[in-house]
């Protein structure tokens, strides 16, 4: 029989809905060896989104203090769905009572908060995941397996971009997303953050940076068809080069008005033996190259993901058949509560957050001195 | 508050549990307009499995006789899942008895017994629904939409195939897929009539055909490991040209020995005004060329699939967030609880089932007369 | 020193300018060995038109009479370059007088016709080359290699089409590309018979036929800008089923109003143990599948064509520099030379060529008997 | 008539040879109005070679002094193809003397002396042309059209890369390339200044760089197969971001051990309107998106180039009839021939090279000051 995984979740929105969902395909998929979830308590600052969302998603109560959530013996792990800027106080509130914490990322809006609760975390020993749910793709999986296997050979380039079109157009109104205060960074921590993530897995620490960061639509509308205009505080664009404790060396950007691209986070990893490239608008290919094939019969393979790649195979028995972009997060999903049920191992801890959230700031910082900036050990 | 959709489901299998997950998604994503679905009865000939899935797929009953399905009070919907050739029986009895059916394709073997099946749903006057699920797809929409908005002008050709190789190696055993009874036919009835659902769809009906086909691996081990050989009787690949009435043609395939090619369903569709095309492999894409463009910036357009393109807003809210396979089965089960519950029109139904097993049995009878056939009129 | 080819060519026009053009840049690319081409006549039946152009070309005389190249004491080999029309009555005059002779495809506008041709030919055992420009491709030569080597195993499957839309607008005037007498046929004399030129090649005889032809575009104004139109005569499209000696099967087509193709000659090569593609818009790229790759690993490569590919080390020394379409008329006309002056072997002979043309007939047959047609043996 | 264009050749090597084939097929393509190019005089240091290459190349006259080319009363044009470190110190010369001078680029080793020449070439007012011949790709023009059109709106990004990976092979001996005396620069300045041009051209002048460079394979055999090694001087891989004057921002790099990257020279231009994108191992395409198109047709159009676009309708008669990487070279000889004969204007000219070669030693400087660095102007 199936062990009862304990779901206290502080947030009610989109992303709540998300991680619902993806709880109950994640069971359904990967069966009853990961532990079932079961819905406990929902939280929600607005009292009537709570009601209804408790009933709509399942949950058996609903409160509107994170405390009740955080000091209710029916909830295992802590799940952390609020906007961003309300990450770091909840989840160092859970930790600090010894819950175990699954935050969607970023832990806090600054490296400094986000070190602070991997240490807490690391000392009150509890299961600890941030919701950086590229990492898990079958792709991801694929690029890590061709550097980790030697297959590529020594790396010496990591390039990638994360680049989107949505906010092209002026007349789409401030919203979170362009205040400092609520968002932290604009392209970089919203889209840029992603691609840090595939970074940190595959090629481990950045060593220093040098950035240069962009406002193009420096003024929008106060809200919908108004006239009235306020300040764009985030970027909407930024490019940095990396410099790897590997040796190797990486530049990296993020638009959000990238025209014509849509979700184009693209990577591409040269060794010296071969070199993989990959884009997430086609998620479920990686294209890769060789040295070592006979040069008559050499070029790019364009390797359609399947069983062979990740957690592909828990989806569909044959390569070709795509997955899709929300498949990331039920693989995530199913990953938080293996982990949590089975002791697996996992990847995207809060260290690794913390290490991501550290690497955004300095990155923010290069942007501002014009200057390469270290980035912090811890 | 929902009305409830009764599901009696016969057959507790792989395609069974896919349904099941599709409601519960579809329920999810579209919402209760669409109706909430009910598992009220699985019907499975083996107990154990009916037991045990009825339990897992969360049906209130189980039984090993259809017929306790068929008359059920408690159903308002027979689904069959069954094996392919027991779907003309089951649909049947059911038809018979008044009740309205969702059945998986083929609805027969033959064209002629689906034929009948239509003819029985028209006279019963309930709603009757068969799974063609690529029918659904957002890339089906748009195609379907430039065709029919003009965009593509007067359609001079339909190309395509269907090519996957999962069957290439010999040392594959022999399966129902190989025998003629069970199957129906080979490559043709199990790929190439998703093909023809397409086709039919966008083009309308075909004709007249002529076909060649081939079994290019002639003998199989009997089961996994063994010395022993049985006949395969169903085609490796067909090939076929399509005279369609609407005075266009196409060159039509598909294999299931196709080297290289894992969910190879490719289309080009190619008009006085335009040209389309589209392949499964990239299930998210569709290209067009449009005549009328200035010719100094004229091209093939890779159009990422987005909200504009059939269902697929009920899925992400931009374009280039990929949906995945099984999203197409999502967005049909949505479409059978929707037209069950609203009346809302469907494409799928029986009749247009009969149509594509009418082009099957003319095809494979093309194949062996060596000679253009006329697709019967019904 | 180089030995002297000296050229006496009948036709002054296009094409004729092309070969001039092919003989000098392949004499400086391949260098003396080759043997040094000399114009030594040229004719045309405009008296004006001879003159110019034997002058512009570099030729020492000019005729207006072809009898008097094919005579002349100065002429190695007899390059005709006319209308397709007349290239069967020269041939095979110039033959009868022992001449060595270098066609422009087709031989003649009949199967029967190029047979004879290909028989003096042989009788006359003279040298005999018919100008299908793109066997001698790289990507041709890289697709023989990997046919002829097994490396793709059992060929089941060969898919091709030649498409291009530029007849694809409805008041381009008639031309002799339109009238049967001139041009034998429309689509698949124009285009098709290159792809059957690569097909001979790599896959040997065809068997059998079974084709469709269509006049989209039925009349046409006789002139430019004319309100009096002409009738159409030859197909715009055309379809067939090959039926291969060697077991495998084909569908090929041919369009000349293919909207959006501009130079798309594609092919797809399905053997057991891998697949190849190749699309003349891209006429330095092959696509390669191997099956025994492991399968983590595998995908269609896109090889960038370079020194390992055919004479395209004669040209760059690295790949992913690209070569021309004009580039095969110099590997062609390299290789005539070559043949003549060193007795090479070579594959366009006029057997070869009559091959080809006895297909086209056929395939004409078939379109019109609407059954399958055998093709001639000789 | 034609009018002649004198030229006189320094250098016999292969490069030499280069500049005397497109000499020719400009001629033979563009016709009289270009002028005629005469041979008179090829001077190479090497008395065997000069004499061999004049009589092959076609040269009326031979020297191993330089001198011999400036001071010759049948030059027109000094055409300067020798090793780089040699191009300042003969272009001075021939321009104090009043010569026109073609020079392949760069123009000298230091962006100082690239200044000198073109302030010298102002002063002397005589034809000066540098010879980056991707300025003159069909593709290059119609990026510049899209830009200068304003089809792209304004511009937010030019990001590039040139990857080959020729040198990947550490056994491939040491040379010139190798050394900064000789070479000035690696990777930037053999591939990465092509890159630079086509900026340039399209973007107009970086206002400051920021740089890091590798030299991945320090050391090398001093010649094949020996066990003696030497250093590596000049940079394997070079990467910077540029802050161009007319706002935009730019990730650019270029490496010569990029695995599996044949000759990769891929530029994507995002502006507010649209985004182009172009890959040099396709150079007959240009990926272009509209954001204007309606959402629902609306993606990368990948135009197939054709005579729309630069000078590629000297070449062929419609778009998908590939041109070569040579054929740029043509296009490049004959703007040279036109330019100096008829007076057309000239983009290359010797400020166009002096300016890429400042940039390329700003870039080095910041690649040693780990700072960015501005870009002088002149």
């Amino acid at each position: 029989m199936s062990k009862k995984v304990r779901i206290g979740m502080v947030g009610a929105g989109w992303m709540g809905r998300a991680h619902v969902s993806s709880y109950m395909s994640a069971y359904s998929i990967y069966g009853e060896k990961i532990g079932e979830p079961v819905f406990s308590i929902l939280m929600d600052v607005n009292e009537e989104s709570a009601k209804s969302s408790a009933e709509k998603f399942g949950f058996k109560k609903w409160t509107t203090d994170y405390n009740d959530v955080i000091n209710s013996d029916d909830v295992d792990i802590v799940d952390i769905v609020t906007p961003n800027a309300f990450h770091y106080e909840i989840a160092k509130a859970a930790l600090l009572k010894g819950k175990s914490v699954y935050s969607e990322k970023p832990l806090s809006l600054s490296g400094k908060q986000s070190q602070e609760l991997a240490k807490i975390a690391k000392e009150k020993n509890v299961f600890n995941y941030v919701g950086f749910n590229m990492v898990m793709m079958p792709a991801t999986a694929y690029m890590k397996h061709l550097v980790e296997s030697g297959k590529l050979g020594q790396i010496m380039r990591f390039d990638g971009r994360y680049d989107q079109d949505m906010l092209l157009d002026p007349s789409i109104p401030l919203a979170w997303r362009h205040i400092k205060k609520q968002a932290g960074s604009g392209a970089l921590g919203d889209l840029g953050s992603h691609l840090l993530s595939i970074s940190q897995y595959i090629m481990g620490d950045i060593e220093s940076v040098n950035a240069i960061s962009k406002i193009y639509i420096p003024k929008r509308p106060i809200k919908a068809g108004s006239t009235k205009m306020g300040n764009v505080e985030t970027e909407d664009y930024i490019a940095f080069t990396a410099s790897y404790k590997n040796g190797a060396t990486g530049q990296l950007s993020s638009s959000r008005v990238a025209t014509g691209r849509k979700n184009y986070l693209g990577v591409e990893i040269q060794g010296t033996l071969g070199t993989a490239t990959f884009n997430l608008e086609r998620l479920n290919e990686v294209n890769v190259y060789f040295h070592k094939d006979k040069s008559i019969d050499r070029g790019f393979r364009n390797v359609l993901l399947g069983p062979d790649h990740g957690d592909y195979g828990m989806f569909q028995p044959a390569s070709g058949i795509e997955l899709s972009y929300n498949d990331q997060k039920v693989i995530e999903v199913a990953h938080v509560l293996d982990a949590f049920t089975n002791g697996t191992d996992y990847v995207c801890n809060f260290k690794f957050g913390a290490k991501i959230d550290t690497c955004v700031a300095t990155i923010l910082k290069s942007a501002e001195t014009k200057q390469w900036e270290k980035v912090e050990e811890f």
